[in-house]
């Protein structure tokens, strides 16, 4: 945590862009396989961009981890959330413990979960996955004054870096974004709306279910936060210190260490991919390095999406976050890289292919 | 194939409703999960349809098995697709070799291909994963005259009930429909228009790719088939007779003998859409027992789908059939199982439930 942005400037400085030239090629070998032009859809793309991301026609896509980042919200005091603060750190016990949402999904699609606590205000076990690289205990009331100082946003998110670099090392060919926080779709609505310009109120929602007062109350919040505090829209920084969240700092880390790695980052809902914004002000180039795994029910969500140009695989009114949309959306990934590679071709299979104009017919027809 | 009527007759009378009670206790045992209220989406609907399905809460979703209807279309002379009609066969051979991407999925994802020959011009080899329960070697052309006879429309359902409760006896817990057939789009685009009451140009697409010239002869034929026949909506036999096919019938079988025995169907796109429509015309009860598992691109899926007041889990823009879309969504089904059942509760874990009102805290509060 001592060199201070050192991390973060070389790991940005590793992002260079997809291999075109292999994309090409996946969308010509599309062409290829026994079946009708374009017909598996997102499918085809999603094998092109792997490739891009990869340099590899067959990526493989495990082991991977999911980078649940935890922090706590001074905002909660505002009453912007359904649930107290305390479940925050109560939530990353279940996560140890095996019992949550992400848990049950991780198990089922092969998925390392890591806990990332870079923000917890709550003291935490050891344990095999849990990274303690708290920055601070919560961010500070984004409706009084700062989240955070510039130099723990940039340490919030070198800890999403340092842990994502640890996993890679330690093998993992895919990772995903996943987050804990009472109160982080206040930060996120926050940063939704100052990057896209649109109100307050259009990017705003109910959260875990805080109701149409709580609602208000939230909209007033980030209103007010965003005339304090007028952050930068050119300094990501400043909008990070100055409205948070700790958790979506690290968010940012994570996905800026798996681009300059070439290691596909699928991410989650809203609060992931108020992440990946920060990431892609700090560095334009990973938003090709990023996959969205699911539109989520929070509006501002397909809001960001939109903005960053990514079109989410699935789409299943998904309001959890932990990366549980990410890791939903993983078997697609693998389907699409399975097809590329293990379809057979016209050749292979002696088909006829589609009559290259209306009248005539291929006539190289062959029953195998 | 002797007593036409009896097995269908007696499959439909088999089929009942969903078990509302058991549905229930589980929306209601959603509530108890670690998570807040709803924020599974789609997987808390899943998992409460698939145990009103099954009568189990955790009901297994294995072994399954993909039954690929296949069959031809004697309106394939009148130029409505982009591929000559003999690449039903040579699918079919490709479907046996597993070089189709219904192949690459199935291994994927767990399931069984089973290959239905219900009506494929040609001749095909003996196989393990094949069932030749041929009626006849494609339909007529719906341009010309009818497709089939009512006897054969018949025959064709059965054969579908046969297959299905075939592979039920041997063990499946969940079935897939999936087809094969140049030409198939276009009957079922006919059966679209006729249940919907939407103009054929709105419900007609490109199918594997014919163009716009081929579009327009597309939409004609269809137009001039349900003139010439004026297939009536009250008995879906005389529309199945009418425009076909011999796969659409034995897609619909399937799905009415899964409702019968009480095993979810999973259907694929339009093709598989307009076999659940005839199945749903024959016995509306089987709507409930039946899962979309993605929209395709084909325009009438969407109108068949509201038809039938289906919500799909994926949409992918994918327009290949075999069962590929439906087979991409049983990953989402497990899940929404695994969660149901493996998630801990707000008990277990010990963490505090959303605030009763907006102004009092859960007291409650224990870390664990």
């Amino acid at each position: 945590m001592n060199n201070h942005w050192e991390l973060l400037a070389t790991t940005i400085a590793k992002v260079t862009e997809l291999d075109g030239p292999l994309m090409e090629l996946v969308a010509s070998k599309q062409q290829q396989l026994t079946k009708p032009a374009n017909s598996l859809g997102r499918l085809e793309k999603l094998s092109a961009r792997l490739a891009g991301i990869t340099h590899q026609i067959a990526p493989p896509l495990r082991p991977r981890s999911v980078i649940v980042c935890a922090g706590d919200h001074g905002v909660t005091i505002e009453g912007v959330s359904a649930y107290p603060a305390e479940v925050t750190t109560q939530m990353v016990y279940n996560f140890l413990a095996g019992g949550a949402a992400i848990n049950v999904l991780a198990r089922q699609f092969g998925v390392n979960v890591i806990v990332l606590d870079v923000g917890v205000n709550g003291d935490l076990p050891t344990h095999p996955q849990l990274r303690n690289l708290k920055v601070r205990r919560g961010t500070g009331n984004l409706a009084q004054g700062l989240a955070m100082t510039r130099s723990e946003a940039v340490a919030a998110i070198e800890a999403g870096i340092q842990v994502a670099q640890a996993e890679i090392a330690a093998g993992a060919k895919l990772l995903i974004t996943g987050e804990m926080g009472i109160g982080n779709t206040t930060p996120s609505a926050a940063i939704t709306a100052l990057i896209t310009g649109l109100p307050v109120s259009q990017v705003t929602g109910m959260g875990t279910g805080v109701g149409l007062v709580g609602w208000r109350r939230k909209c007033a919040v980030i209103e007010g936060a965003l005339t304090l505090h007028l952050p930068d829209i050119n300094d990501p920084i400043d909008v990070l210190s100055k409205v948070g969240g700790l958790e979506i700092g690290a968010i940012a880390g994570v996905i800026i260490a798996g681009a300059a790695a070439r290691v596909p980052v699928v991410i989650d809902g809203l609060i992931s991919t108020a992440g990946a914004a920060i990431a892609a002000l700090l560095c334009p180039a990973v938003k090709s390095f990023m996959i969205a795994g699911h539109r989520g029910v929070e509006p501002g969500h397909t809001a960001l999406l939109d903005y960053l140009d990514l079109t989410p695989v699935l789409d299943l009114n998904l309001a959890l976050g932990e990366g549980t949309g990410a890791v939903l959306a993983l078997p697609i990934l693998e389907a699409a890289v399975a097809t590329l590679n293990e379809m057979a071709t016209f050749d292979d299979a002696q088909i006829a292919r589609e009559r290259g104009n209306e009248m005539n017919w291929f006539t190289e027809m062959l029953i195998a």
